[in-house]
């Protein structure tokens, strides 16, 4: 099956008829449980499932409006180069979504997460352009549609469709239509992310590719489903009894497991730089001295810390430049 | 099974006839497929087959004779503290083998392994400690006795009873009896290792420590017999055919899945130091400008590297304070 064929079962026979324009917001998300595999590379079906904390008012917002001639791209209020690789991949995605070829797409994006956290901007920015198209179009789908869409964007773009913890179903289909994201029924207003970048350089080897080198070539990966089908359960345990010390011991191992499947692939996929390793062992250090602190990391160099609210300064004293974010202290919102 | 029932098994009805002396060199030496994870605890049975390489002339020289009161050893020259956990190690080691309970050794060894290398010395100690003991009780014991002598002190121990390469076969028996080391009838006088010391601290956590929390809670080791098993054949035809670049590339997968096992474990065994990662990433710069250089590493921060003679003065260009060892270039020496 291809993208077209999905949007076509997904949209089932609703006409796509513009608006004036169409406009969303969608959280960023980092992954507890990682999303690192795939079963079908064109549909981005995972081989296991996920799971992730969105990050509320931190995210991407994208309005969409039909343009004259050819598509145009802001981000960030900037134009951006049309031959440039983010240009192309939303041309790409666009083109599934075109009521007639000589039709063209204006997509304004503003990303509101911090640029110096080094976090990735694709699953929010798929989710928000997913959501946009569903206001621009007037499809009226509901989230689980807009999940699927979203994941054939950017794979776990599909989990940025929630606030709160989102677990994302792996599915067995062939055609995904069983893979898409759900909401966890918790909230957890202590807990506290700590955004720190090491590096604000572009990634030596895409998510993408070192997903795919490390099916194909990681001997290790042939244990990482088992691994991360374990760590699922274990933070499901942890969310709902509000363990921190299991989220936390679970989200590090799964993140180093992730990396461990990476680094016994060939070419060897190396995604940490020194000053990675060296804050890694600093915060074993201080886990040593008592302080309750673990991390989190994708395929890139960057660290994301977990903590709860009352180790918030003593965590802030550690690390300089930290970005801290509080997933859920938004008063009165809804998961 | 205790050792000491397998000493039993070895030395069959010999008696223990103690000489003036006995006096034994054996070599250190460095795997290229890795010894990691055992399946008996007492008899250091390896899960395992493991392959290296000898360094012919650094290693162990050890003397042994019969001492008034009390054990006594040296190392380099230096007297040992009794307390010290080489000392203790040492001495439960010589248990095994005390013609009467009143019998004790003076146990001389001298280390020609560069200090500054960051080599284990364990595996030509233990080797050359089981030679000497042939030598001083007057044993005549073959290689393959030697090497189970040897293993029974320190498992990559019973490799250090050959020169050149080396297969450790791991064995299926209880006793251990079929799990001993064998020279591979091939030389290679064009291999260079380099050895480049990151650390010279002590480790935090033993090998022997590091590999037990791997088996019991590292789920991606479960993957790691499968990988061993393809590298060690990988290795050997390499070996066969000279063929430097699968030498070079399976030995470094090697490695870096063996450090990722640890990697996955709980708590998490990160050897490397931010000094050994910019050095890997060193290394993998100059592969990709064309320099055909690779590496090993064991449980600890230190890097090995290979390359061949053709490029001795390229790598030394790039690495200060290498030292440099051709485990090959003995003229007239047979492996």
């Amino acid at each position: 099956l291809t993208k077209s064929d999905v949007v076509k079962i997904v949209l089932e026979n609703r006409q796509s008829e513009p608006s004036e324009f169409g406009e969303a917001f969608a959280p960023a998300n980092i992954a507890l449980a990682k999303y690192w595999g795939k079963r079908d590379e064109e549909l981005n079906l995972p081989r296991t499932s996920s799971l992730s904390v969105s990050l509320g008012e931190y995210g991407s917002y994208t309005k969409i409006s039909q343009n004259g001639n050819g598509d145009s791209y802001t981000l960030n209020g900037q134009a951006v180069a049309t031959d440039s690789t983010f240009a192309r991949r939303l041309g790409l995605y666009l083109d599934l979504f075109r009521p007639a070829k000589d039709f063209f797409f204006r997509v304004e994006t503003v990303n509101s997460i911090p640029t110096a956290a080094g976090l990735a901007s694709s699953a929010s920015g798929f989710a928000a352009l997913a959501f946009a198209l569903n206001d621009f179009f007037q499809w009226h789908l509901d989230k689980t549609a807009i999940s699927i869409l979203a994941r054939l964007g950017s794979g776990s773009a599909c989990r940025s469709v929630y606030n709160g913890f989102v677990e994302w179903q792996a599915g067995i289909e062939e055609s995904g239509m069983d893979s898409f994201a759900l909401p966890l029924p918790h909230t957890w207003p202590d807990l506290c992310l700590g955004l720190i970048e090491i590096s604000s350089e572009e990634k030596p080897v895409s998510s993408r590719a070192g997903m795919k080198r490390t099916v194909e070539t990681s001997v290790l990966y042939k244990s990482w489903p088992e691994k991360t089908e374990k760590d699922l359960e274990r933070l499901k345990t942890a969310i709902e009894k509000k363990d921190f010390e299991l989220l936390g011991q679970t989200a590090e191992s799964n993140a180093l497991a992730m990396h461990a499947t990476m680094i016994a692939a060939w070419p060897p996929l190396l995604y940490w730089l020194p000053k990675s390793l060296e804050t890694i062992h600093k915060i074993h250090r201080l886990r040593d001295d008592g302080l309750p602190v673990y991390f989190t990391m994708d395929a890139g160099a960057n660290i994301k810390l977990l903590f709860e609210v009352k180790d918030m300064d003593d965590v802030r004293c550690q690390f300089e430049n930290i970005k801290i974010i509080r997933p859920f202290d938004r008063p009165g919102e809804k998961v």
